[in-house]
């Protein structure tokens, strides 16, 4: 088996090799400048080590990895114009950088390319194609819902949970499903790496929030307080608003009603609140729960520890994350 | 073999079993609002049509015939983001009656549902999800060209006709292959049968600019001139673009840059150097050039003819339509 940087260096040489040096420009020049752009590879790095666990060969499960990282950075590009986000891994996002229409249509080229490696797939076609498509389409209804909940007052924590799952944690799940399935694992062996990934992909959102309010400055790509600049509906905001009473609840309406603000006072302000309520500890917890119970579900796929220790590895990477 | 109200009816029905009531509604709503918004179901008619023609049992090309007919309704509910339309057959467009958001992201999923559908196909999926796959592509390398081609003020016949092949005819093209490969025809055949739709999609669009200016007023669905008013860059202006000399020339490029004017004055004003340049019969002679061409190649398929006349009788029905 191959180690974590392996499989990433081999994905990265994969993407690499794919042409998009094409006619029309403007349709597939923002498609090389996305892929480009870096990003951590977690996906399809993911897919190959699963196939890999389960015995297959790593090969088998290249075209869907790479399916699966296309993919992804098309749902970023299309969230990024719904979002308004003018950057993207430090650089202008496509809709910037050229403009919405030809974001809006490279983007729609990118799943179509997804779909292309996708069916390229050797091995299990059918179930492959089946849990992309399936995830896709959750992805979209995740993303949809993040939307809802913009505009809605009253989330719970249970639909926020869900939304998450949808728009973050599937993809974790599909992609090392679909590496198993490349291996040709057993049906419970892809149905338990499937709920792993979807367990850890909840517990890494968790910490996503948690991190933008609790993160070390120092170290954190974005700044501290970023969701509570914006009153984005993290697991902490929600809990919070749930909680909050009397001049902690007044503060924190005060702050999310707030038109002219200092920055630094406002994410001062709530972080505060989140103190009073014990927030921290809360978001903390759930984390916890959730990667413990990735690790409970990995723990009935009847493998070798040594070989499991990669993947483990890798988990354990991601639960000690401080930025 | 079926009849073509037969196979519409089909389609109509089986299009109605789809259940897009699931929530997010925000999400699904769209889709069903696009689906109902009615059109004339040719290509997934096409599909039925053509995998009966090669002696397949039409049930198994269904699921590919919806799929086409979704992705086709995708491509109209982005198009229409990027061309600012208001309206499609009648009723408000998606982001006029929701937002760019929503339209953006029901847009997506429909894409990820026609792939679904096209993962069901039962006989050589692989070769449908190429086609497939291939056919979308083009399809947004030629929408990116039809959106260079309004900055670029040098454009070619053959690149407007290369446009176009990819924009419009290649579906056309792509849903009797898909049709084709369902009833297990030859390699050759679906090749055939390619072709003659790509010839017969590239006459339909020459027709499409052609009626846009001489169709028959009372009959045609939107009005004489739309074109003409936008300066959208069709067949006829670019030839008008390319012959027209002195006066002609110079009371075209009036037109063009005209910023204030009035509708119908414009209209007759280029109409009246379309003319003078004989851009109707040049049109035509191009429009049954590949009417023609698309016949030729539909005679080298070795049915008797019998079988074919359902095909012929399409093909002869969009020929002389004359809105």
């Amino acid at each position: 088996m191959h180690s974590y940087n392996d499989l990433l260096k081999i994905i990265n040489s994969e993407l690499n090799k794919l042409n998009f040096d094409k006619e029309p420009q403007n349709l597939y020049q923002p498609i090389n400048y996305v892929i480009k752009n870096g990003g951590k590879r977690i996906r399809p790095v993911l897919t190959l080590m699963s196939c890999e666990l389960f015995g297959g060969d790593y090969k088998n499960a290249v075209s869907s990895a790479l399916a699966i990282e296309i993919f992804h950075n098309f749902t970023l590009l299309h969230d990024d114009m719904m979002d308004n986000a003018d950057v993207r891994r430090g650089n202008p996002t496509v809709h910037i950088k050229w403009n919405d229409n030809i974001a809006l249509l490279s983007g729609d080229a990118m799943s179509i390319i997804a779909y292309k490696l996708i069916s390229e797939s050797p091995v299990n076609l059918t179930d492959i194609l089946n849990t992309f498509s399936n995830t896709a389409l959750n992805i979209c209804e995740g993303q949809q819902y993040d939307m809802d909940f913009e505009d809605n007052p009253d989330v719970s924590e249970e639909e926020y949970i869900k939304m998450i799952t949808l728009k973050t944690a599937v993809l974790l799940a599909c992609s090392l499903r679909i590496g198993a399935l490349s291996a040709n694992a057993k049906q419970e062996d892809c149905e338990n790496i499937y709920e792993f990934g979807k367990n850890l992909g909840t517990a890494f959102q968790l910490q996503d929030d948690f991190l933008d309010v609790y993160g070390d400055t120092n170290k954190f790509g974005k700044n501290i307080g970023g969701d509570i600049i914006l009153n984005k509906k993290t697991f902490l905001l929600i809990k919070a608003l749930k909680e909050a009473k009397g001049q902690d609840y007044q503060n924190l309406i005060h702050w999310i009603n707030a038109k002219d603000f200092n920055n630094q006072e406002k994410i001062n302000a709530v972080i505060t609140i989140f103190n009073n309520l014990n927030i921290k500890e809360y978001t903390l917890q759930n984390m916890e729960k959730y990667y413990n119970k990735a690790y409970e579900i990995f723990d009935k796929i009847p493998i070798e520890n040594e070989r499991k220790k990669v993947v483990i590895d890798f988990a354990e990477s991601l639960r000690r994350r401080d930025c």
